[in-house]
């Protein structure tokens, strides 16, 4: 089965599979009191700074809640884009785990500015209303789109100003820098950030992702709080091991470069033909597409992809660190012969 | 390093680790729409009867925290012991995240019974006090007793009579089960019990435990429900590979005999020691062990493991599928070097 | 002090201080277990049918979430208005108290529409996004309009196509059912409302809001949500009194009227005045009024009123049961001049 | 009907319900921003000191919510006795609001000391347990009993050396303060205890609780946690005139003797009657006492009371700032002479 659903579809790298072997030997203290958790956490201040503060958690839901809880209280409000992750797709995590409001601002392609954060910016100090205490943007965003260096700076100069917080979305964070072919430092600790989801799962990982706390401000009660949420593993040295090793040796960015190539080579083979239309830049692993009914539902039949908004007819095509030339060129092959047929 | 400080402490039983690198070929749905998820479901049908749903989560807190929302509602109450798990070791997560009252119940040996449980058994139809709504059991206990087939029995019988429900908190349910030489079935749904936490983590996993649903009544939006409390994975194939190796040719039962014999043979052999104390019937995997502080904390020099009650001298010793002779004899003979040299 | 501010800056209507006066009698049970609370039920049912049940509450924030909780789990949504007070102005209690989403809508006069509400009625089954459950409308709005019976049957209808509910908040009904000229059933049981809050503080009473259920498949448990909700009131026999004086020989409604009449005058005075744009139909007691900056804020200078969008110039005229005939032509009075000097 | 029930069957005292139609002239400005509130906030500080802030909630569940809200946070623990209405009377408030642990200890008396609080004193440091975080005392007890100056400022020293917090849950304060003839400042500020939730509703008030913060450390964001908890008044002049007038000239004081004068009565007449035993020392209000089942069942065909501890016989007098000696003398007379008749 050769998927372009989501790139969590895809496998453990065989990398990560090693880590996970050469991890399994002898007995390890649980809970993070290991040495890959040791490791770990020095890797983490090699890419983000001697200030960061890496907890694992399960998944990116986990990493969110915990970093959304590091900012805020349950008065206070998170301002985001309208589509994002934490709003849409947790099922009200946000809610139910911390008790705050998610502020949303409709966006064009996902990217909240400086402008759209600032029409939700009011009622400081009034008691009736939840009070805006963190920015959250999800790097690339969940349609695909990345935010320059410059564009995240000035939401966190604009976070700042407002004595707020800035947190990424960083489930996908290695395609951003792939694209913007900068360090993940850059992304992040050096434009500003002051906590960060870092996923692994969607590029390569079994299972893990990161809470990075940036601003050390933020780091208070943390691992009580990881824990009362049921986000702190037992046997974290696999989950370590597996994190340590994406961080070394550029296997982040080559798995997300790969990524990368792969949707700018389904982009171009699909870009300029007749009934197709490129729905939002293409600036990560995923492809949004705009196309007749008949022919994504009968595409449908031989892949597995979502339509993502399906009155507009806008699907979404997702490629994988182990998506490979031949799955794109036997997809649009496909893609063509159904356009054709029409 | 050899560790009698958890069972958490030890690797992933080769088996395990097999099924996770056979697992790892081609895409797969994720969030459990893959066949691997639908395989395990099968499986535990086969151990638990056919309206025995099983819902991945990945730990001990997570898969409680799922059947005790299933159970109650925030106004209501789960009756357990003082010593369980989801009252002293998961940092508040029942109230946080379900927001209901524990009634805790001081026990000799970390056993309920009835005549326990009755004592809290007040209050139904008063506006003013929780309802009284679960009964939650650990098998085998945190204190290393297990419960007869009797014992769970006339639990489930008295929550039932009152409209209560019966959970089974089963982290290390496979070592009750091999010590009660019985299926896991006898154990859970034939006794009565309406939903439990089924671990495999301690047991050989890298991680992935099981809320199973037995009760089909409380097989209620919990789909939502573990989306919403951060606990649903994305890749989840690979926990549904490991729980369904486990659960597979007795694997379970093996690692379970395995620790529970290690921690007969250090039973035998520390038992009759001069200034040696035997706390609570070894009837699992662990030990618990009262003796004079200067030689356990000599003995913590070359082996972890947790002093239980500090003031009172009481240790825990536990022992582990990957636990060996060797490390029990080499663990035995350095105690009593230590004893003699006193 | 003679305040446009908010009808919550009205006193206590004679009736209800002699209702008071007249409860403060000897002894009473407390909680609800007293004869007027009994006699308040009894009303409460030729108000509004034999299937009403209300559960006296403090405020209405308190009303809401008694009825957002009796609706929705934490996974579930409420849709609604941007402007309704439970998205704007509780300060995430929905978020903090219930756990669930909203799902808002924008709309030009603060009115949902089976169109606006059908914009946010999808992902139904699918297990990452908050189900939508509830259907909340203010009525007359929180920007001074009315439902027709029309309209709030349209949307009850709606909702229950869905399997949802339909909440009413009615902090001020009594306003829209003076405008609308019907009883106060037939804006809401006939109309297929599920639940409501009915408003009683701004409208005469000292305090005191009712949660009303309407549909008893909703009333579950619901004296312990309120109790954990901390809105259960002991001496509730003054609550009682106050609630159901309020709902005898109508002076809920002769209440109303006046208000409305004095919001009428007002807007007659002023909607024709040069400088001065009425911005929402007048339908209960509120007016919106944009005009000059340097006008208002001169304005307040005698009188208190909120400015509702401040960017705009747009403010809120809000009258009460007691404001006076005099009090609004003094206003104009004022506001002539104000505007003449310019 | 005359009650022994609780001291919130009594009514309103003429004094306080004086105050409010007092304060129903003009118009007011809501939610506190009125000059009666500020009025109480200065006279709070007469009675507890300068650094005091009163928070105006609805009811003794809110007060000690929004007072364990500002000492902790989910992940914290409060240590209380097990008969502390937080702990048994509040259906689950704390659980489900804050979130939070109660650490509960057995007493003899409904009285903690430092030594009982100090076997809830451990695990600090330890992720997986709710780092203890307050101490919270009812002053008089749930059972009637008074700790003196000395005992409070004990219980204070030990919060303050393990960095925790004293809260005093005083929702009948004025009890307290007249049986040991000090002032109200004697028994909370100048005690050491950090907040406290300041009861009226029991003592005369038509309703109107305070939490009361006296370490402005945790005077923090407060007005936003009371509205988000739905326990902000809107026309709360009201309240605040209650309060105020409460606790001028000496309102608070005389009420309170009385009702302990009446207790007293009662406690004289029949504790050496055969078949009665006094439970606990009567140092409030109220008095506790074991009899006869059939007695006790018959008396309350005449007079509402509640069976405390229904298995042992024990039953709750109670007495109010409106019980009469001849109440008490009828009350004494009528179980006189069901004893004879036995």
């Amino acid at each position: 089965m050769r998927s372009f659903g989501s790139d969590n579809h895809s496998g453990i790298c065989p990398e990560i599979l090693k880590a996970i072997a050469d991890a399994n030997a002898d007995h390890a203290l649980a809970y993070g009191d290991d040495e890959y958790t040791q490791r770990l956490t020095a890797r983490i201040r090699t890419h983000f700074g001697e200030t960061a503060s890496p907890y694992l958690v399960f998944n990116g839901t986990g990493a969110n809640m915990l970093c959304i809880d590091a900012m805020c209280r349950s008065h206070e409000a998170v301002v985001c884009a309208e589509t994002a992750h934490i709003n849409v797709d947790e099922c009200g995590a946000p809610q139910r785990i911390v008790g705050c409001r998610l502020l949303t601002v409709d966006t064009p392609d996902g990217k909240l500015t400086p402008a759209l954060v600032r029409t939700r910016l009011h009622g400081f100090g009034f008691q009736h209303h939840s009070q805006p205490r963190a920015i959250s943007i999800t790097q690339p965003t969940e349609l695909g789109t990345c935010y320059t260096l410059d564009e995240i700076r000035a939401l966190a100069d604009l976070a700042h100003e407002y004595n707020m917080y800035l947190h990424i979305d960083g489930a996908r964070l290695a395609n951003a820098a792939a694209t913007l072919n900068c360090s993940l430092r850059a992304l992040t600790t050096d434009a500003g950030a002051d906590c960060m989801s870092l996923g692994g799962t969607k590029n390569g990982l079994l299972m893990g992702e990161c809470a990075v706390i940036l601003n050390p401000e933020l780091d208070n009660q943390l691992p009580y709080r990881r824990k009362q949420m049921a986000q702190l593993g037992s046997k974290m040295r696999y989950m370590a091991a597996q994190m340590d090793r994406y961080l070394q040796d550029d296997l982040w960015r080559r798995n997300a470069e790969h990524s990368n190539a792969m949707a700018q080579r389904l982009y171009q083979a699909v870009k300029d033909l007749p009934g197709i239309r490129i729905v939002y830049p293409v600036e990560a692993n995923s492809v949004f597409v705009q196309l007749a009914r008949p022919i994504w539902t009968k595409l449908q039949e031989d892949y597995f992809f979502y339509d993502w908004i399906e009155d507009d007819n806008i699907v979404r095509w997702m490629c994988s660190f182990d998506t490979t030339q031949e799955d794109i060129d036997l997809f649009v092959a496909k893609l063509q012969s159904l356009l054709k047929e029409q």
